[in-house]
C-alpha cells in the first residue's frame, strides 16, 4: 500500500515536469500534503496539449515586435515636418489596427471564453481592483479626450482628411469594449484557442503601446513649439510639424476650447494605454497556466483607513500634494506668461527646484525607513510565481531608467558648465536626489511586494512561535518530522496552551505592539509615498518642464539633442510615477 | 521505517522552498530517485545565508545601472563636436573604472574563489569551450589593436592629453586579467562574499558595456565623417569631432599605418566586450545557485566533422563566404575610391544587394526547412533550468530588433519615396527578406537550443520505444508504477529482448535511417547558416554601409536622424551576427 502511493509520488513528479518550467513553480511544496494526498489541479489533464509554452509564445513575441517597430517608425517619423510622413498615415494605421484589436477582443469574450472548460482557474493576483478602477477612470477620461478631438477635428473638416475625425470615433469604440474585456477577463487563465489568444492579447498590447506612443509624441510635438528658442527658424530636427497647418486656422472660441481640453485631457489618455497594456501582458503570461489554488490566496481588500486611521502619512502627503499643485500654477502661469523676464523665471525655477529637492529629501528618507524596518522585519519572503508582481517589479526598474538618463545628463551638463549660479546648484542638487530617491524608493517597494500579506503572517512567524505556541503546534505539528502528540493527525488539541505563564503574556503584548509600531511606520511611509508620487506625476504630466526653462542643458546639449533626449525619457519617468503609486497601494494594503 | 521516510521527504520539500524560485527550479523531478534516495546537493546548507536572492541582486543592478548611464552619458555627449565633453573624459573615467575592476578580480582570483567551500558546484553550461576559445581569440586582437593604439597616440604624444596613451595601455592590461579570470571562473557557482561578487561581476559587465559603447561610437564617428554629404559645414548634430585636432596631424606613414590599423581592428575589440558580457552575466546569474548534477550534462563534445563528413552545409557555406568577402571588396574599393560616380555606385549598390537578397534568401529556405524537421522531431523538449540559454535566447530576440528597426525605417523610406527604380525596388527586398530572415533563423536556432542533444535522446524517445525495446525497458522501468517485472530493482533483465521479430528490426533500420536523415539536414542546415552568419558579420563590421550610400533613406530622413537610427540600431545588429554564429554552433553540437 505504502510502496504503491510511493510509486505515485514519483509518477506525479514526472507528469509536473511535462509542463514548462514557469508552470512547474505554479505547484509549490505546499501542494503536497505531507501524507501523500496529492490534490490534482483541476486542468493537469491540458498538460499534453500545451507541448512547450516558449515556442507557443515565441511567434506571438514576433508579431508584437513586428507591429511595434512599424507604428515606431512610423510615429517618430512622422513627427519631423521634413519627412514626408503625416501624422495621418499613424492614424492610419492605428485605425486598421484597433479595428482588428476589436474583433478580436469581440470574437474572445463572445467565443473563445465560452468554450467548454476554457478557463479553469482564475489568477488572483492579476487585475486588483484598484487597478480596474483605474482603468475605468481613465477610460471615461479618454472618452472625454476623445469628444474634443472629435470637436476640434469637425472645425476644420472641410481641410482635413476624412482619417483624423474617424480616428478618436474609432477609438473611444475601442477603449469602451477594451475596457470591458478586461474588466472580465482580466483574472483569466485561458485554455483553449491558445495561439490565437497570445496572438491577439499580443496585438492587443501592441495597439496600445502604439497608441501610447503616439499620444505621447503628439504631446512633445505641442511643447516643443511652445518652448523651442529657434521655432520660427527651418532649423532641421528641431523643425517638428505644427498641429495644424496654416491654411487651416483653429481661430474660432470654440475650436480653441477643444483643442486646450485634448491637450490637458493627454496624460490620462497615456495612462490609460499603458494601464491596459500592464493587465494585457500580465494576460498573455497567464495563456495556459495552471495555478496551484493555495499558494493563489487573494490579499484581504480591508481598506482599515478608516478603522484606524493612519494620520501622520496621509497629512503630510496631502500637504506635499496641495504646495505642489499651487507651485506648479505659479509655475506655469509665470512661464507661459506673455511678459516674461529672466529674473522672473529664475525665481520660479527656484521655487520649483526647492519644492521639489524638499519633496525627495522627505520621499528618500522615508523610503529608507521602511528598507531599515523591513530589515528587521521576519516575515518569511513569498515567492511563489506571480506574473503580475515581477512585472511591477520590472516595471519598477525600467521606468526608473527614464529619470535617472535624464538625471546623468543634467549632472553632466551642469557639472560641466563654467557660470555656477544658485539655478545650476539646485539643479545639480534636484538631479542627485532625484537617482537617489528612485533608488531608495524602488528598493522599498521592492522589498514590500515580496512580503507575505501580514494577515497570514502573524500566525506563522517564527519569531513569535512560543508565543502563539497555539497556532503554531496547529498549523505545523503535521509537517513536523516526530508529532508532538505522538499522531500527527489527532494533534489538533492544544498542547501549547498550558505554558502561557503571565511573563509570557505580557512578553506577547509587548512583541504586538512593537509589530504594530512597524506595521504603523509602513503604512504611513507607503501612504506618504503613495501621495507625493501622485504630486511629482502631476507636475511633469500638466507640462512643468524645468529641463528647457532652465538654459544650462539646452545651450550644453544643443536644442536637438537634449530635446531628443527629454522627449523619449521623460515619458517613462512620469509612467515610473503612476506604476509607482500602484504598486505602493500595494504595499500599504499588504503591510 | 517508511513513515519516517514519507516525512523526511516532505521536509526536503519544504527546504527546498527557502530558497529562491530561481533556485527550486534546480531540484529537478529526476533529482528524486523513485525509491526515495534523496541526492543532497553538496551545499544545502548554505540556504540559509541565502535568505532573498532578489535582494542581494537588487543593489549590484542598481549599482550597474547608474553606471552605465553615466558612461552612456559621457559617450554620447564626448561623440558631438559642439557639446564641451571630450574624448577624454570618457577615457579618464573608463580607465579608473577598468583599474577598479581589475582590483576586484584579482581578489577573486586569490582569495574569494580560495575560501573553503566557496565553490561548491559548477554549471557547465556556462563558458563552453567555443565561446571561452572565441573570447581568447578576440582578446589577442583586441591586445594588437591596443599596441596601434599606442603607437598611434604616440606619434603626436606632444600634443595631447596623457590619459590618451595610458587608456590603451590600461586596457591591454584589463584585457589579460578578464580574459584570464574568464578562463578559470566562467563556470563558478560561487557561495561566499555573495553580495561582494555580485557587484563586482556587475562592475565587470559594466566596464565591458561602456568600453562596447565607446569603441562603437568611436568607429560610428569615424564612419560618419567619411560618409556625411555636408562634412564641411557646421551643421548642428552632423557636426561629429574629429578624431585628431588640425592642430595635431598624422601625416607620417607609421602614423597612418597605426590609424588604419586600429580601426580595422575595432569590430574584434566590439566583439571581446559583448564575449565577455554575456559570459560575465552568467556569472552573476550563477552566484549562490545550487545545482542539480543530474540536469547538468555536458553536452559530448564530440566535432564529428571528420568522422561523417557534413558536405553539403559546409561546401555552400564557404563559396557563400568567398563570395561575400569579394562583394565586400569590390564594393569597398569602388566606394572610397576618389572618382567615384553616381553610376558606379548604382553599379556596386545593385551587386551588393543582389548579393545579400540571394544569401538571405537560401538562409531563410534552409531556416524554414529546419523548422520543419524539428516539427517532426519529437525529441523532449529540454526545460531545465539554464541561465545560459535563456541569456542566448534573450539576446537573440534582443538584438534582432537593430536590424528590424533599420529594416522598417528603410521599408517606409523606400516605399513612400518618389522615384521608384531598381536601386529601391532592391533596397525594398533586402530589407523584406533581412526581417523575414531574422524571424525565422531565430525560431530554428531557439528550436533547436530547446533540444536534448541526440546522444541521450536516442534512448528515450517515446517514438522509438517499440523498436528500442531493451533501452527503454531498461530506463523506465524504475519509473513505471508496476514494474514489468514485478520487483522494479531487479527488472534490468532484458524482456524486451524476445519480442524483436525480423519485421521489427527492419522497421528499426528505417526510422533509424530516417532519424539519421533528419540529423545530416539539421547539421548541415546549421553549419550552413553559421558560414552565412560570418559572411553577413564581415559585411557591416568592416565597414559596409549601403544604408548611406543608398541616399533613399538619407534624404527622406535627412542626415541627422538616419545617422542616429543607424548607429544606434547597427551595432546591435552586428552583434546578432556573432552571436548567431555561437549558438548555430551549439544547435550544431546539439543535433
Amino acid at each position: 500500500m505504502t510502496e504503491v502511493s510511493i510509486w505515485k509520488d514519483s509518477e506525479i513528479r514526472r507528469e509536473d515536469s511535462v509542463m514548462g518550467s514557469g508552470q512547474k513553480d505554479s505547484f509549490g511544496p505546499d501542494q503536497l500534503s505531507p501524507i501523500g494526498q496529492h490534490k490534482f489541479p483541476p486542468a493537469l489533464t491540458h498538460s499534453s496539449k500545451e507541448v512547450w509554452k516558449k515556442g507557443g509564445r515565441v511567434f506571438s513575441v514576433l508579431l508584437a515586435i513586428n507591429l511595434v517597430l512599424l507604428a515606431c517608425t512610423l510615429v517618430s517619423g512622422g513627427a519631423f515636418q521634413e519627412v514626408a510622413l503625416h501624422d495621418y498615415d499613424v492614424f492610419f494605421m492605428l485605425t486598421i489596427v484597433m479595428l482588428i484589436t476589436i474583433t478580436w477582443m469581440l470574437f474572445y469574450i463572445f467565443s473563445t471564453s465560452k468554450r467548454q472548460a476554457a478557463i479553469p482557474c482564475k489568477d488572483n493576483h492579476a487585475g486588483p481592483i484598484w487597478l480596474r478602477g483605474g482603468l475605468v477612470l481613465f477610460a471615461v477620461l479618454t472618452l472625454v479626450m476623445d469628444i474634443f478631438k472629435t470637436g476640434y477635428y469637425s472645425s476644420f473638416y472641410h481641410c482635413l482628411t476624412v482619417i483624423k475625425i474617424m480616428y478618436p470615433i474609432v477609438q473611444a469604440l475601442f477603449v469602451v469594449i477594451q475596457t470591458y474585456f478586461l474588466w472580465v477577463a482580466a483574472k483569466d487563465c485561458i485554455h483553449v484557442h491558445l495561439d490565437l489568444t497570445r496572438c491577439g492579447l499580443m496585438l492587443t498590447l501592441t495597439t496600445n503601446l502604439a497608441v501610447w506612443m503616439s499620444a505621447v509624441t503628439d504631446e512633445s510635438v505641442h511643447k516643443a513649439q511652445s518652448k523651442n528658442p529657434n521655432a520660427s527658424t527651418t532649423h532641421r530636427m528641431a523643425g517638428f510639424r505644427s498641429s495644424t497647418s496654416d491654411s487651416c486656422p483653429c481661430d474660432t472660441n470654440l475650436c480653441q476650447i477643444f483643442q486646450n481640453g485634448y491637450f490637458w485631457l493627454y496624460p490620462f489618455n497615456i495612462e490609460y494605454s499603458l494601464f491596459a497594456s500592464a493587465m494585457v501582458y500580465v494576460m498573455w503570461k497567464n495563456v495556459g497556466r495552471l495555478i496551484d489554488h493555495h499558494a493563489n490566496h487573494v490579499h484581504q481588500l480591508k481598506f482599515r483607513l478608516f478603522k484606524r486611521t493612519y494620520f501622520l502619512g496621509i497629512v503630510a502627503g496631502f500637504l506635499i500634494m496641495v504646495t505642489g499643485i499651487g507651485v506648479l500654477i505659479v509655475y506655469e502661469v509665470q512661464v507661459n506668461s506673455k511678459d516674461k523676464s529672466e529674473a522672473k523665471t529664475d525665481q520660479v525655477l527656484t521655487m520649483y527646484y526647492i519644492f521639489n529637492i524638499v519633496c525627495l529629501s522627505l520621499m528618500s528618507l522615508v523610503s529608507i525607513g521602511g528598507s531599515i524596518v523591513y530589515r528587521f522585519d521576519k516575515r518569511d519572503m513569498d515567492r511563489h510565481k506571480n506574473p503580475t508582481r515581477t512585472l511591477d517589479v520590472a516595471l519598477l526598474m525600467g521606468a526608473a531608467l527614464g529619470q535617472y538618463a535624464i538625471s546623468y545628463y543634467s549632472i553632466v551638463a551642469t557639472v560641466a558648465s563654467k557660470p555656477r549660479d544658485t539655478i545650476n546648484a539646485l539643479n545639480l542638487s534636484y538631479s542627485l536626489l532625484m537617482i537617489a530617491q528612485h533608488t531608495f524608493q524602488n528598493i522599498f517597494v521592492i522589498e514590500g511586494l515580496h512580503r507575505q500579506p501580514i494577515e497570514k503572517e502573524d500566525k506563522v512567524n517564527p519569531q513569535e512561535k512560543d508565543i502563539y505556541g497555539l497556532t503554531f503546534v496547529n498549523m505545523n505539528a503535521v509537517s513536523l518530522r516526530v508529532p508532538e502528540s505522538g499522531n500527527a493527525l489527532s494533534s489538533t488539541a492544544s498542547p501549547g496552551l498550558e505554558i502561557q505563564t503571565p511573563s509570557e503574556v505580557m512578553q506577547a503584548v509587548k512583541v504586538r505592539t512593537k509589530m504594530n509600531w512597524r506595521r504603523t511606520f509602513l503604512k504611513e511611509s507607503s501612504l506618504f509615498l503613495l501621495l507625493c508620487n501622485v504630486t511629482l506625476w502631476i507636475m511633469p504630466a500638466f507640462g512643468a518642464r524645468p529641463q528647457f526653462d532652465n538654459k544650462t542643458e539646452l545651450t550644453f546639449y544643443g536644442y536637438a539633442m537634449w530635446a531628443a533626449i527629454v522627449d523619449i525619457c521623460l515619458p517613462f519617468g512620469i509612467f515610473y510615477r503612476m506604476h509607482a503609486v500602484a504598486s505602493l497601494l500595494e504595499v500599504y494594503i499588504m503591510s
